[in-house]
């Protein structure tokens, strides 16, 4: 049995106990909180403990599934506990990804331990996609359309907004735009011709609406770019019916081999709750982090680089007779 | 550059030679036929040896791409091309891949070569979909849909009947399965609801049309496990219209994380053609076997043995920064 601990029990911590608890080759060991361990209640039935208790299990945990937040608490702590353990991270801010990589790097060849870093469905699943396509059909371009689901970044970008109490934005993939991508016409597209974005807001009482929805259609990086569209409704009909943790995404890529042939492929994905699917992909590949450190690998990897055979409890042989 | 030989030049070859011409980090070497050389004109300039001259070209190539068929061609002779060179294969005959790779594992491990099997689509990009999706959602079920296009086994099936002199066989999925798929419904499906086969048939003068279609209908493993609709018609209109090698599939899963929330994953590929395609997929793992040969590798690999990253003429530091 592989011995994994969840650091961090939100909304991905919860997911990745649920992997966990699904896998029959691997057993979970614990949660390791920054809050009082008396106040979380697991989905399942599993210890829960301070993280300051984390040294303790040195020698004892195979793999960390880190299930903090890229913004903060991965900068700040998995480069600590690669010290003593290896881990596995949804580190998911792009531009950064290769000053994270370095740092962990670094840190767990030092400490002889082993870090999969940006592991979820993107970056992960799509970027093994977008890889792979690319590779295939060198003279071609692919695109990614996010959605429908909720953006986190974009949502709190409107609740910082005064006079917004709260707020669920959207990003909703435009269809004629995939068409035309699967047309094999390989557009250019901007950004507005590609996303639209649908923002649900609660405003406080007597606030003024026309200067809330202006100051978000015109916020830069955020909004400026897309067509977006404000709906105000009150904070009942947000948690009725707006606390659905859905997401979904296409990956496509069209490329030539010849003038006149050429081949279109699209990976698509549509997830009831974004949360409980990313922890599964971190489930998985933390199952390949302790296999890869049993035989000796250290340093950071990413979806790149792991033989997808050791994500699966089955053995190679199993897979070769069954999958290929 | 990596140095690159063709072994076979059939449409898979044709291909594989399209795909190394566009490899700005590859070169084709040359073209090795069992053919009168002088009778073979390749798509590109490249020269072209008999295939006995290969041995003298040991030290010279990196890796052959071996363009041979999967009934004969490969069992008989991809053993004693790994005496001397790394090889990457197509082998597709999925009942006997346990065999094959046993056997090839053996021989490149005494001889320091190393050998990729079973790559183009299904096996290898298929195989990599149904692998991950499945390591990701233990709790699911796939499906995978071919077509539509081309069955070269099923059309050589028709054309060994008598009285037929020519024919060619479409599988195509059916729409109303992939549909109960895509719902999570996990439905059972049975060959004939998956597929549809239709066949078009040139007759010789005076054949018996009616017991050629019988005959066709009832023939087992092939057409009786499945609605099959045959059309019989001529010569010219089935080389002006049946003439395309496009193809193409689907690979699908739907998986639980709770009771509540299911997710649908789904690859979909459509080629105009199918040996174009399969020969890209071939030069971009011939690319990672002279890559992890150079790494001192050795044996017999599949597609869920190799790190994608090899696949790509990218850094890996470009790739984390581009891709992920």
């Amino acid at each position: 049995m592989i011995k994994a601990a969840i650091v961090g029990y939100g909304n991905l911590g919860r997911g990745a106990l649920l992997a966990l608890t699904a896998a029959k080759d691997m057993e979970c060991v614990g949660i390791f909180t920054r809050r009082d361990p008396s106040k979380v209640s697991p989905c399942a039935d599993v210890k829960v403990y301070a993280v300051d208790e984390l040294k303790k299990f040195k020698g004892e945990i195979d793999v960390l599934v880190l299930c903090g937040g890229s913004a903060t608490d991965l900068p700040a702590t998995t480069e600590k506990y690669l010290k003593d353990f290896n881990t596995v991270d949804s580190f998911d801010t792009h531009a950064k990804i290769p000053e994270y990589f370095g740092k962990l790097d670094k840190v767990a060849k030092e400490n002889g331990t082993l870090a999969a870093i940006s592991i979820g469905w993107d970056p992960g699943l799509f970027s093994i996609t977008r890889m792979l396509f690319g590779a295939i059909l060198p003279d071609g371009k692919d695109y990614t359309f996010w959605g429908k689901g909720v953006s986190q970044g974009h949502s709190d970008a409107i609740r910082r907004i005064k006079g917004v109490k709260n707020a669920i934005q959207y990003t909703i993939p435009i269809e004629a735009a995939m068409d035309a991508v699967r047309s094999g016409k390989n557009p250019e597209l901007s950004a507005r011709e590609k996303h639209l974005r649908e923002c649900f807001v609660v405003a406080e009482d007597g606030a003024d609406l026309e200067a809330i929805e202006r100051e978000i259609k015109e916020m830069p990086n955020y909004f400026a770019e897309y067509d977006t569209v404000v709906h105000f409704i009150d904070e009942d009909t947000l948690k009725k019916e707006h606390g659905k943790l859905a997401h979904g995404g296409f990956v496509m890529r069209t490329g030539k081999t010849t003038e006149e042939n050429s081949h279109l492929l699209e990976l698509a994905i549509k997830l009831d709750s974004n949360p409980e699917f990313t922890g599964s992909v971190l489930v998985s590949y933390a199952r390949a982090v302790a296999k890869m450190a049993k035989e000796g690998v250290t340093g950071a990897l990413t979806v790149f680089d792991i033989p997808i055979k050791y994500l699966s409890p089955k053995s190679p042989e199993e897979l070769r007779s069954t999958l290929l």
